[in-house]
């Protein structure tokens, strides 16, 4: 008989779960959520966690649980997935355009609290014109560039032109600025990382004035990452931060924010060991991203992957051979970045004192459009 | 209300479908899958396209039709996805180990004709055990390292030791040689290609003779890539050929094998033309994978992909500054690399002249165990 993927019951030790395996260890991940939005209970700067990083309901409303104010979204397709797990406030920080998606988007809009950026007043006209034949209305941000040079129009009076022109829209409401930093989320030192945060922000601040004195003030200004959230959550003009891989942290964001443990890892199997000093296991690019660097092997100090192809990783020990380390046996891997790394997967194993508690659907996988 | 994903209906403009979408042209797709069985129509070698390109049973049941004498998967859970879908011969390219994996490996092997590569003996034991408490019996492909360093045992004897090894468990029985020249598909120049490839088979040739010398012919030997299927398709030893990107194709294996033309793109959207010269498209990693390079924007050759985010891409344009490309248009790109790329989604939206015709699924997308 062909069997069907098989799903391993509560009470299952870890090393028992078939690989490559997505492992959230529940007591750190709690505590990752217990730090972040320990910091922002009295302040009055709002988190509003990406859900990018973990693209999974259970995740976002334990933040919203926590404290969080809402969610982040990149994509349309993502936002109906939290909507319908009963997500009630939701940003879509990117542009939203073409009939397909904006249909969804103003559709989308008459069921949650919805805010949406935008860099261009044609988008406005295809959104007000949705929104019009869906009976609803929608809330906008201008999304301002800092320096990423990504999306987003120049600081100033572009952002007040587009704030006019929002307003022209009988049912669509300017609500602030997104303004991301994300050029600047991964400078290791702290003193140059808030020095140049703190530069980046005086056009906005002076954005924010310019909108305030037009009687366009911005309700919100929203912005900030896992790297940053300490400056952004207190730097003035923000008052809403997105960050979102503080919840499953990995390699690459846990050398900027030791305070945050890696929740996240993969669990893996070794497959042959064919010269010693050589592991290859059967995590490769179908299980692990690497675009910040080779992913790195947990409790192994001297052990280092040094290649992923499509279904292998290449594990070498240099003078230390670990003759321990045998096919059959079980790794597990450090991702370098946690957000694409769960989108290779469809479920996170949710584990406590080294046994499965539960199993998390990545219910928003794969939504790109 | 909130809606669900959208499916477009056949005879729907290529344009106007929702983006990021991964687009198959069939015209060009028939064509490719017509000139490599055609290579293999008079040849004593079979093709056996690895599946992995595609990770869809409407692909490899149109491979099969056309000649190929079954397919390669990567995994277990791949292999269960083709076989579901009437595959009726599979070789798993990989070594399968650890309980789950192994008892579904046994229980498939007693639906379709399976094979399996091993480097190892206690891997051995464990398959047979497993096939021995589901009534089955599997066929072994005793894996050999031409100088990939990733899996394998050396040429020779460990191969032959290997051979003897299987020969003793009365439910497997020694059916070849698995030896992919991996690390020499990609070589740039056609004559180095084939010497070097010549030269890595030779340790396979005596391996083989070795076996015919103790009595246990290598009934198959597989390997080989899009990249040297004209040299692993008429070289001695090998009689069946693994590759796969020939179907789909991508811009790093056209510049090894243009008599396959790019069956696969990615139809993206602008979203947004910050300055003059740049364009920001909503397909970033999660819609186009990166390991062999940044895609190509494909006809606008002044215009360079140069930076993928999550969501985004960025596209440079140098001098010509294309002012008819505005936000709302659509883009289209050219992969780097096919298979990664499918593995990022659940359709294919499947085109001839300028309209849809068909959504296959990829149905084995993400089956990494």
């Amino acid at each position: 008989m062909i069997q069907s993927r098989m799903i391993p019951t509560p009470g299952t030790p870890v090393n028992d779960l078939d690989t490559p395996a997505l492992l959230l260890d529940l007591d750190i991940f709690e505590a990752n959520i217990e730090r972040m939005s320990g910091f922002f209970r009295e302040k009055t700067c709002r988190l509003r966690p990406h859900a990018k990083t973990h693209k999974c309901p259970q995740v976002a409303l334990r933040q919203i649980s926590a404290g969080a104010c809402g969610i982040t979204c990149a994509k349309v397709s993502e936002a109906e997935v939290f909507a319908r797990a009963g997500v009630q406030d939701i940003l879509i920080a990117n542009q939203v355009t073409g009939q397909p998606k904006v249909n969804r988007l103003a559709a989308l809009a008459g069921e949650v609290n919805l805010m949406v950026a935008i860099d261009r007043e044609a988008n406005l006209n295809e959104i007000s014109q949705a929104c019009k034949l869906a009976g609803t209305s929608l809330r906008i941000l201008v999304e301002v560039d800092l320096g990423m040079q990504r999306c987003g129009v120049e600081p100033g009076q572009p952002v007040l032109n587009l704030a006019r022109k929002i307003c022209s829209f009988s049912n669509l409401t300017f609500s602030g600025i997104q303004a991301y930093e994300g050029h600047l989320v991964f400078i290791k030192d702290p003193e140059e990382r808030a020095e140049k945060v703190k530069q980046a922000f005086i056009p906005l601040v002076e954005t924010a004035a310019l909108l305030e004195k037009h009687g366009l003030p911005a309700s919100i200004v929203s912005g900030g990452g896992t790297g940053t959230y300490d400056l952004t959550g207190v730097l003035p003009p923000y008052n809403e931060v997105q960050a979102g891989s503080y919840v499953f942290m990995d390699s690459t964001n846990y050398q900027i924010r030791p305070e945050f443990r890696p929740s996240l890892s993969v669990l893996s199997t070794i497959l042959s060991r064919p010269v010693p000093g050589r592991l290859i296991i059967d995590a490769g690019m179908k299980a692990l991203t690497h675009e910040f660097g080779l992913p790195t092997p947990i409790d192994l100090p001297n052990a280092k992957l040094t290649r992923l192809s499509e279904e292998h990783g290449r594990i070498e020990m240099g003078d230390d051979d670990m003759p321990h380390l045998r096919p059959g046996e079980k790794i597990r891997i450090l991702p370098s970045h946690c957000c694409t790394t769960t989108n290779l997967y469809d479920v996170l194993y949710v584990i406590r004192d080294e046994r499965l508690v539960d199993i998390w659907e990545i219910a928003a996988r794969g939504c790109n459009q």
